[in-house]
């Protein structure tokens, strides 16, 4: 039986404003279950580990990405960033949940048949993704750490690098474009 | 007077050793003071926070890619690579240092360098050395993290998805080199 009547989407829910309000360090069982009113055992109901729970998480954080077919390679990674952007610590979820093998793999998807629908072979296609991937997913990691600690007030009497100050979404692009191109002209090649 | 004789040095050496033997999460002040037999409070003397230890670690890690002339992007990106992964969360230390505005600039400095002395104009090589080092760190971090979850025992049975699978060398390159085409490609244009 289902513990207290909370199903596995209210768990979700619960966690996603526990991670937006108060990031990753501090998304606990133990903190989910009293926000929930419930033992932290009742929790393993619907979420046998802490690593299962991030993976549902990071699927509805990447589940953000409109689901259009018309968009390129560009707005797709445009909107990846974006849906990282939308929790605190949202990279640093997907990543995780990534390098563990778990989650869906709905990012990659959506950015290899972006490069597919150009024209170039699977497994070009999917390699560019994974190159997209890893840059979608640094450029965010380091937005929201210098979100966190603006937050926290540690960057107070901080100086401003060029690489620092390099979170903007035209920065964003720049880089994005400069990958776009390689795969043009590799593909005149 | 400086405390029980340990030099800065001391101190950053055995945090390093900590850092790599047992990862960033469990490098505190407290355990370094244990380590170096003296009280956390004598730390202080040479570092006065946590960041400012960080960033002398982040310093070193980022000063292990060779100083040579001659060595292009590619190889310097290389090199960047190597250093993270010389120190278990590399990445991350690198990565919230930059965050933080502390550090030296010698990543972004000696990648600038690179893409200048092809011909590019000032801003246009900072912009493409911030691209390829927000890639690094994605991709790094990204391999570091399957790492410790390897190490942990975290990814047994886990499925290996194209994406996690994407952490050798080969993939890397490909990606500098998709990036180092669209430099070109835009060089052209």
């Amino acid at each position: 039986m289902a513990p207290r009547g909370h199903t596995a989407d209210d768990v979700a829910r619960t966690a996603l404003r526990i991670l937006d309000d108060h990031g990753l360090p501090d998304l606990t069982m133990r903190r989910l279950a009293t926000a929930l009113d419930v033992q932290a055992s009742a929790l393993y109901w619907h979420f046998p580990n802490k690593q299962s729970l991030l993976a549902e998480l990071s699927d509805r954080i990447v589940g953000r990405m409109a689901s259009g077919t018309s968009d390129d390679l560009r707005s797709r990674a445009g909107a990846l960033r974006d849906a990282l952007l939308a929790y605190r610590d949202g990279a640093e979820v997907v990543s995780s949940t990534l390098a563990l093998g778990l989650g869906s793999t709905l990012a990659l998807d959506r950015l290899t048949e972006a490069v597919a629908a150009d024209g170039f072979a699977p497994d070009t296609a999917r390699r560019v993704a994974t190159t997209v991937l890893h840059y979608v997913l640094g450029f965010v990691w380091h937005e929201q750490q210098r979100l966190q600690y603006d937050s926290a007030g540690a960057r107070e009497g901080a100086r401003d690098t060029p690489f620092t100050a390099a979170s903007s979404a035209d920065d964003f692009t720049f880089g994005l474009d400069l990958i776009a191109a390689g795969l043009r002209a590799n593909g005149r090649v």
